[in-house]
């Protein structure tokens, strides 16, 4: 695979070397912005390093796919009428079928994309949900459970390319367009009011 | 049953005659506001009939226990650290325990009440997640799917007593002495926002 670079060999190390993991790496890459794609990446990484420290098993290969498109709603290939966390979910669940999985294993995905951004309700559903969102909050330095040094390990080889604004801008970008995929009471729909409260509404830079 | 009174004798008759349900009933009424009661009664009732609309079978004893606990997490008995969907959810899980309930059939009542307030969410999972969320809406005037008379009948025997105001303001009011309880990007963070925002962030009247 001439597209594998070295920084992904490295990953692949800890990946089930399948088919649907490769693909599915590919595909992702292919459709996002390169800091969301890397912060998918280091995801992963993370969630997959915290697992391991608590010696929970864990369906690595199910994992991936969850991290690798947990914010694959972001694309413009995947920017339908649904919130992006349901609009990914949706997209994963379409690559795994047409790979054979089965729907229940399918299921452990679409659950960890679409409550990737739910507090307290993610933390409590099964272990790929809990450590998809785990990943997430590490990533953004919001839960400090791992070494600092293989945290920044992550860094180096995935490029933040500060991923925070880049994320925000492209989740209410899509908002400004169709307000219900922010909903009242939803991740998006809190990014969005926050910005519309910010510009006073006038849809200026959605980046500030 | 001395304290089944003429309007929850309608209601039983369209439910399994069990003494979950009758348990669950009493014990609802009995740690939650009389407004919000009322407000988990015309739930079920207008889920159950949504459902019946469509066809689709349903587990109406999962259903009834989920509309009747999902705004359990407001009561003081519930109120505890997580955010009062989870928490509502856990009240369930331990009433079904105890009442010897799997593990499997006890999930979809957890995730019901606890994807109550996830739009867009809820709507994806299984009938009792997706019909406990509909009855709510139909409840709250966003979603108008089932005759007006049949709507009003429901208030008529459940009185609404301004349940809009009372649910905000017990939401707000847990979140006041714990803000984890209301998260950035949920629907009580949403409530708790909008109220800070009003009040100027000093703290008085959660009411308006």
């Amino acid at each position: 695979m001439g597209t594998i670079d070295r920084r992904t060999e490295n990953v692949m190390e800890i990946l089930p070397d399948t088919d649907t993991a490769r693909d599915a790496l590919e595909h992702v890459r292919r459709i996002e912005l390169p800091a969301i794609f890397n912060h998918s990446m280091r995801t992963f990484i993370l969630a997959r390093a915290a697992a391991a420290a608590t010696g929970e098993e864990i369906d690595l290969e199910a994992l991936f796919v969850a991290c690798l498109f947990h914010d694959s709603g972001t694309s413009a290939e995947n920017d339908g009428p649904q919130r992006f966390e349901v609009e990914g979910a949706d997209a994963a669940v379409r690559f795994l079928h047409h790979r054979g999985w089965s729907p229940e294993r399918a299921d452990s995905v679409w659950e960890a994309i679409a409550l990737h951004t739910s507090p307290g309700i993610a933390e409590r559903r099964g272990p790929i949900v809990r450590y998809t969102r785990l990943g997430v909050r590490i990533d953004f330095g919001v839960v400090d459970l791992l070494p600092r040094e293989f945290v920044e390990a992550t860094e180096s080889d995935y490029a933040r390319l500060d991923i925070e604004q880049v994320l925000r801008t492209a989740v209410v970008q899509q908002s400004l367009s169709r307000p219900e995929k922010a909903p009242f009471g939803s991740w998006p729909g809190a990014l969005r009011s926050a910005y519309l409260a910010e510009t006073n509404h006038d849809g200026s830079n959605p980046t500030r």
